[in-house]
């Protein structure tokens, strides 16, 4: 008989769970349910397009429906799985039954709602589903002051972009910069100049009390007084999706993530998980986090069909290489950087240094910023934050993954290196 | 008494063995003699001052002798060594000896002429010294039709710079392709596009036989006619200069650069040679090579002075990371690509792939071409050239890097990846 699969979810984990499950082993009948009308689209750029930096959000599709039903996937757009049985192996969605053999939960996650009274108003809005982004779009037309809600990797972006729109942005956080959490304060200071040179008023150490209205925000209520806006975006954490699944029977970790084993099974046979409803371990501390990015959910949904289709897929503990834009400049690192290790307690040594993206006398030189963390004694690389203009992302990937093999301080301060003045530099 | 070091050679080699001797062991008396007035400026830039993409001439340098001296070093401008008495040890120059404890040969390199009727006539010009470089710019606006021989590294840069100062530049090589004996001809030909859009006629597959004029070059005789021009640039291979050493009695190897053991060390105790004087171990073939670049000219240097100075250091076989923007296009690699694999017999397997520098929809996104060379069964790299914009030397050093840790193509395949639109692309 036909080897079904069933995905849940039509995020980065869930479609790569599907196509590559059919790609690597075309006799498996798979079928993706999704609750949106789309696929394949990036909502990591949805900041970009409200921004103006993208000219349209159909920009942002990548492919269509039709084409994953062309290649042999059955796709169940808008459809809602209201139920999963694990013991009789059915999922319910629409009120239908379907049967799986091996079933891939990739529920992802929500955002973390404000716990302060107003959360419910209108004007606030959550960044996530393209045409809900769409319609968000007009509305920014509309108005002039816009509160940004948490410093997070997405607040980051949106207040850069709607500063570059040129709207009246002010950007509220408890913490005493961006990214406070993970950011060391010499790494976030930058962004903060380029946020404020796109216009963005900074509101950090600054707590959200309230939302104020009577049915739609007009301001926040912070420790540092009112803050009048038209609508706000509201960009915390994000908190996995997992109460179907847990509802199933299926367990989370401490992190309120699934908790699955390195080839994303969860304890029930033939049932994986992937992407930002599960948590995975640190390859530093080995503890487990979640809520990584959007290449690591694809690849965790790779891992959970190479396995389904019998391949044996191991996925690696994460070093998380990392980077963004904030306003006009670039920040990167993988792991941990200052701020972390010294919050847990993590012995290092630190090296830093700072160079030139290319020849220092060529167009378009960039300075460099590198911080090295080391473990003492054997000066192996346990975590970097980098800050500069080009090359931030690809120094943070070669980084984390020479960590993840061992690579120590002396073996980066003598690598051969590339000097050639458009591209590279020596000093 | 004070230990005397002498390094002779003020490139690359030479300044870092310098410089970095004294640095760690400030007690050392340390001299540099140089032939030259100049010191610590980029040779590498002045293609891209003929072309006006670097404004002037003064901005490639990087310090000035005042600053060497007062950092304690002794130099010896427009000083030419003549002899080296390794029994005595002691140097001549300006007819007078000098002893050393330690010895640091950085002679560097020659550009080969061609072996050709008509190769000493004026209007041939060489490559190197940047107060030539001044004067021979002014000689540019004088003319308007020249020859560059040879698509080397440095032939293909200045053919690009020279086509975008509005030069009539003729393009001369016997290869088929730019860098033929190295590089693969799908990599060579976008730069082949790029260049003929800056105005150079490509003549490859071109023998040159005879360099016309009475005193002065007015044509170049090749096996596909005659090239009239007004002056030619010779771009062939850097041959070492030796000559010093090897009348002293040290050894060339089959390369003909001096021979030295993995701490630069000479056979005679003391005396190091470091640069394209020298001849190194390829990473992969353990084969003997020179010729390479600035970074590793001064990364050998820098090994030299560390093992002066009484710290033990190795310096690891290369495995050559390279790049050079021809044109407007980036290309790059290291190790080997399939010409030279194909030429040296060198079984491997080959990985390609297309991918994109930011998110496909992201301003400025540009697409990157990778082609991994692995080893057979293993799947462990051994080579790559990549092509494309930004991001390819990034790419280049960090896949040189990994392969001399014995990364695989699988590792590749599946490491962490940062996926941020500006930035850094998941598909």
């Amino acid at each position: 008989m036909t080897e079904r699969v069933l995905v849940i979810g039509g995020g980065g984990a869930g479609t790569a769970a599907a196509t590559i499950a059919k790609r690597l082993k075309p006799s498996l009948r798979v079928s993706l349910f999704t609750e949106f009308e789309d696929i394949a689209y990036s909502p990591c750029g949805i900041p970009f397009v409200h921004g103006r930096e993208i000219p349209r959000f159909e920009d942002l599709f990548l492919s269509t429906v039709d084409r994953y039903v062309a290649d042999g996937l059955d796709m169940r757009m808008e459809t809602v799985v209201t139920e999963i049985d694990l013991d009789r192996r059915i999922v319910t969605a629409r009120n239908q039954h379907e049967g799986f053999d091996q079933l891939v939960i990739g529920t992802g996650f929500t955002w973390e709602k404000p716990d302060v009274p107003g959360a419910n108003l209108d004007g606030l809005h959550y960044v996530k589903n393209i045409r809900l982004a769409m319609e968000f779009d007009k509305v920014l037309d509309t108005v002039k002051t816009v509160a940004v809600i948490g410093a997070s990797p997405l607040g980051v972006e949106m207040a850069g972009n709607l500063g570059h729109r040129g709207l009246d942005v002010h950007f509220v956080d408890e913490g005493p910069w961006v990214l406070s959490e993970v950011l060391d304060p010499d790494v976030a200071q930058p962004v903060h100049e380029s946020l404020e040179k796109r216009g963005v008023t900074l509101r950090f150490g600054t707590k959200v009390e309230a939302f104020l209205g009577d049915d739609r925000v007009r301001a926040v209520a912070t420790s540092d007084g009112e803050i009048p806006c038209d609508l706000a975006i509201v960009c915390l954490n994000k908190v996995p999706n997992s109460a179907l699944a847990v509802a199933a029977g299926l367990d989370v970790g401490t992190t309120g993530g699934l908790i699955v084993d390195e080839r994303m099974r969860t304890k029930v046979a033939g049932v994986y998980a992937a992407g930002d409803v599960i948590e995975v371990p640190h390859g530093l501390t080995m503890l487990p986090i979640r809520g990584l990015t959007g290449s690591h959910a694809y690849a965790q949904g790779r891992t959970a069909a190479a396995n389904i289709a019998g391949e044996d897929r191991v996925y690696d503990p994460v070093w998380i290489p990392w980077g963004l834009v904030g306003g006009d400049y670039t920040i990167g690192g993988f792991s941990i950087g200052e701020t972390l290790a010294t919050a847990m307690g993590i012995p290092y040594v630190l090296a830093t240094g700072v160079g030139v993206s290319r020849a220092r006398y060529y167009p378009g030189a960039a300075k460099t910023h590198v911080k090295l963390l080391a473990e003492p004694g054997t000066l192996r690389l346990i975590g970097a934050q980098l800050h500069g203009g080009e090359g931030i992302k690809e120094r943070a990937d070669f980084l984390a993954f020479v960590a993840k093999r061992g690579a120590t301080i002396e073996d980066l301060a003598w690598m051969e290196n590339i000097y050639s003045p458009p591209i590279g530099a020596l000093f």
